[in-house]
């Protein structure tokens, strides 16, 4: 089978099952997915044989240690999935809500329903638990799902859906509710991205380069997680100890991830008092590598000279990009043109200065006096996320199981016709 | 100034002015709106002028009457765009809006909030009313917008749009929030269209080819308004009376519009009943061709045998496609094969039957025992709308100033960091 058919038969079987998703109760879909989560673990020997394999290959090719680490399954971390099955499964069924409704004055009686998106395609790189979390709140969500992961996890990956599809089964519902790709051809993506009609979505998981690709082939919509250029802006009156805590947090507490902090803006008056070196020191002292500006480099004898790419960079290491700025308005022109729009703080004991950061901030997460370690779908509440959403559309900062559903308006009348 | 120059500078400016939007309050952005309408009244006579040479032009061009007719404002028809532009100061600010809100564990105080979008670049054809339109709904939800209209009615799109801007201008917000692209040249809109990162979205408004152009280009996100190809489907417990009138509205009570009947599906029971033949003869009484399956055509001697291509076409005109089908099954199948996702109803006495229908249906809007007619912002108490999304993403059916919003998270803290 060419490519182009596989790929169209792949579409078919999932629009089929999305169908079909749809008369799936609540109580269906949550068997369901107990029945992954056991499957899961009844199936560890043979998750970690397949994950042996895509190690050993990994090696052979010559993957870096922290690729591997990436890759590498355990029981713990079999189990750790299995877990996380059994808690998307436990949180409220967003599909059948009542976002709003109304009689209108001629009787017909409005609701705006929720509902699954249809079909979603996820394209994601090397962890082989992305299989599973995405499956699960696609599941949960009433979505049919196409998986297309990493080549390097490829036979995890494909241990880790078949334990889905049985789960599926056992549950009752269509096994091509989730599907994965099980090509390695590039071309079976560009196919899958033009599948007007078929697909519904694709939501690219990785690499700023594999997101970019996406929205390049993609006539479907594309929802992208971009990088995390976030900020700590300290205001001028800003508590000492809170500023220097949240700093410290949000820049070291853990340095790999998109919701950590790579730029600290400190105002002048915050300098002036001190704040710049306590933090700065603080800072070097966690081994953090202090990119300055002018200001910075003048005050801190350990600074290097920012780059100007250093204030777009998002680490994700232990190197901050620190500045000086003489206001608020600096702060928020600083963070509107080097940001990434995901996650910005301010630490300020000013209503003024708060009600301004927020508003005129441009970011999925606005945060005042707290770390920017708090972006994050369990923080909020949401339960297990797909990802942080850094469009502005459908779905903005962190997307759970809501987020995957769209909605459509149902009336109900008695006969009514337009006049 | 070469065109990629020009598009350039126009998303730098709606930025900016998108950036002090945000700033703007609700009663500023009315305020602004008031002065639209007063301008568009005081400068009627500049825009009959303008409108004069746009029909002047369209008649030399060849136009069709139809065309012409779209194109052509009189006295009342600038009355009605101001009252239009009333109605909407008049809505609900969207903007502020929590939607949802929760104090987490730790204390956080965290909302989500609608913002507006940002950026939103609109395309649209002949009808110079939309960029009124357009413009005023963009204002209302605090978005910059970038309007392209048709050629053929350039003249009348800069009267308008200069009447905008100095209605925005006298209620002290930046002009530039709403601007036209004065460039007849077709690749300014290609090179809008990859301006990631400076416009928003985009909202192509016209024909099926406009908006599959719009689509093959863009690398910004686009909101769809495809055809609606709208089904009726009369169950065999239907109400003889009430399926009547419904089909009657649908198909004939304005035959030009998105949420206009195409086809209707007539179960075979209520066919046996004679319905099939009631329906069919009341629409060629009302001039209808009926375009039938072999059920139909064996019917009613007026019909001729339906093409393939015939249930899948908007017709826009009084031609209909009928059919009968044997089960409820199979009319949701048709539905979903053929139809557009728009809007379509059940006529039934039947709450099973309604149900399922209402469930299995996937279409923006879903409708039991009323005419497809009603799917519009106006009818569903949204006020003006910026169109009828057949798109699942952000917004589908209806789409008024709310859908023009995004939201961000806000979370307050006294000092909080992540453990």
């Amino acid at each position: 089978m060419d490519v182009t058919t596989y790929c169209h038969d792949l579409a078919d079987r999932a629009l089929t099952a999305s169908r079909k998703l749809v008369s799936a109760s609540g109580a269906q879909r949550n068997a369901a997915l107990a029945a992954v989560a056991r499957r899961l673990v009844e199936s560890g020997a043979k998750i970690k044989d397949a994950n042996a394999r895509d190690l050993q290959a990994g090696k052979e090719a010559g993957l870096s240690a922290a690729m591997l680490d990436r890759l590498k399954l355990d029981d713990a971390g079999i189990k750790k999935m299995a877990e996380s099955v059994k808690q998307i499964a436990a949180q409220t069924d967003p599909v059948g809500q009542i976002i709003e409704g109304s009689v209108r004055p001629n009787g017909l009686r409005l609701e705006k329903v929720r509902v699954p998106i249809g079909v979603v395609l996820i394209i994601f790189e090397s962890r082989p638990n992305v299989t599973c979390d995405a499956a699960a709140l696609c599941i949960k969500s009433g979505n049919a799902t196409i998986l297309r992961g990493g080549k390097e996890a490829m036979h995890s990956n494909a241990a880790i859906a078949a334990c889905v599809r049985e789960g599926l089964a056992e549950g009752g519902l269509d096994v091509d509710a989730v599907q994965l790709v099980e090509t390695t051809d590039r071309a079976a993506v560009g196919e899958l991205l033009k599948m007007e009609g078929k697909i519904d979505l694709a939501i690219p998981r990785g690499g700023e380069s594999l997101i970019r690709a996406v929205v390049e082939q993609a006539r479907i919509p594309v929802i992208k997680h971009y990088t995390g250029n976030c900020h700590v802006y300290v205001h001028g009156d800003a508590d000492e100890q809170m500023a220097l805590d949240i700093c410290i947090n949000a820049k070291t507490q853990r340095t790999g991830v998109c919701n950590a902090c790579e730029t600290i803006l400190i105002h002048d008056d915050a300098a002036k008092r001190g704040l710049l070196t306590r933090i700065a020191d603080a800072l070097i002292e966690r081994r953090v590598e202090v990119r300055g500006d002018t200001a910075v480099c003048a005050a801190v004898p350990q600074a290097v000279a920012a780059l100007e790419s250093d204030w777009g960079t998002e680490f994700l290491d232990l190197i901050v990009a620190m500045g000086v700025v003489d206001s608020l308005d600096a702060a928020v022109a600083h963070i509107n043109k080097y940001g990434s729009r995901h996650t910005d703080a301010i630490v300020t004991q000013s209503i003024a200065a708060a009600d301004q950061f927020v508003q005129q901030v441009d970011a999925a997460n606005v945060f005042v006096n707290c770390s920017t370690r708090f972006s994050d779908g369990g923080e909020y509440g949401l339960g297990a996320e797909i990802g942080i959403s850094t469009d502005k559309l459908h779905a903005r900062g962190p997307m759970g199981a809501a987020d995957l559903t769209t909605y459509k308006w149902v009336a109900r009348g008695n006969g009514q016709v337009r006049e």
